[in-house]
């Protein structure tokens, strides 16, 4: 007997944090044919409901394996979502001014890291991230440049790079997408976002907030892509 | 009274393993007039020498802090320094000859992230390591190549990259450096070499091996710096 040819998958290392982000660009590499290995990681958030998450979209999406890495960002200190610091609620959605608060220093860098050891580990040639430049326009490390010099740099940094073989390529298929077409992405490939969390803010019992800005750039996003948000809100009065 | 201006230092992160060349760096950033904040790593070695030499170090050298960061890259494997693989001694040192068994998965890109995390951070504009290109030419991340490639990413990465401000620099001062010409280098600045090791397979009280491939690169080096080094071998037959 023969093995069936089409049951070879390539690999690929998805960044997945249990956001609606990261979850569209998972089962987006599903659908386009890879087998999902996906990492996440424990920096010190100061909740659990994200790791959560994580664990739920990769059992979801099929994950051969789902690799969470514990690092200690806040020994660098420096965000509001590692410090003591306020989250910011009710100011203007602006995304384009300045770098917000919740920025933690050198964040993608450090995530993709990791992901290219995993890569290199299992011969992958596709790391994924749910990066976005029109809702984060404010972080340095979500800019379409930024991603374009990290995948120069890995090319070099692997034994595959010192072979000649300088195939690998950082993918970040929603990098110009808005929040809605995200959405619609993800629904078209039957995502449930109630599987996902994105309150930087959240209850003690999980439910998001609806006031905090990533809260808040979703759910105009669910209302501009006509969908429903299946999340329940701790309050929606401020949508 | 005015503060005297020359009490001003300007900051580096400087990766410090413990051995013989990272220790020769860390001198060097102290005499090029820097404060020194040295960075090491817990990645699951399989000794604890190079841990306790990186703190006797950073003591020596005045590091104002000294940042131990605990990562697992045990979790993606392929690592003799890691893994239960042998440790190859005794055959011919063709540095220049392949990949050798002991190289990392992505590991200079890993430890950099963490250094570029903490630079911005410290407002510092300078990271130092001890990356060699004649030694370890095998290493794909210690080629001039690489470290200029990330430089070039790091400066995008960091909010001193959205505001124009792209004086990051990824120093590698040893990189076209022979092992003797380290050695020289760090006489010049007083180390003592007697607290640095370089074993890949120390005895149980910390006495390096003397066979490995990273004991006789230092024990060539100093016979042809014409200097001793202090460190007592398990045997020195194999010299």
């Amino acid at each position: 007997m023969e093995m069936a040819t089409d049951a070879y998958k390539p690999r690929a290392v998805v960044l997945l944090s249990g956001g609606l982000d990261s979850t569209t660009v998972a089962a987006d590499v599903r659908a386009r044919g890879f087998d999902v290995y996906a990492m996440s990681f424990d920096y010190g958030q100061r909740h659990r409901f994200g790791r959560e998450a994580a664990a739920r979209v990769a059992a979801w999406v099929g994950a051969v394996r789902h690799e969470v890495v514990e690092i200690d960002l806040r020994a660098f200190g420096g965000s509001a979502l590692t410090d003591d610091i306020d989250v910011p609620k009710g100011d203007a959605l602006d995304a384009g001014e300045g770098i917000p608060v919740t920025y933690v220093p050198a964040r993608n860098t450090v995530f993709l890291s990791f992901a290219l050891a995993w890569a290199e580990v299992l011969g992958s040639k596709d790391i994924f991230l749910g990066v976005n430049a029109l809702d984060y326009s404010g972080y340095p490390d979500c800019r379409p440049e930024f991603i374009r010099a990290y995948e120069r740099m890995a090319r070099l940094a692997t034994k595959a790079g010192v072979e000649g073989d300088d195939e690998l390529t950082i993918h970040a298929p929603l990098i110009d997408l808005t929040k809605a077409e995200i959405i619609s992405l993800g629904l078209r490939h039957g995502v449930d976002y109630g599987m996902t969390t994105s309150c930087y803010d959240p209850a003690g019992d999980g439910r998001p907030c609806g006031r905090c800005d990533s809260c808040r750039l979703r759910l105009r996003g669910f209302e501009q892509a006509g969908a429903a948000d299946p999340l329940r809100y701790q309050q929606e009065a401020s949508r």
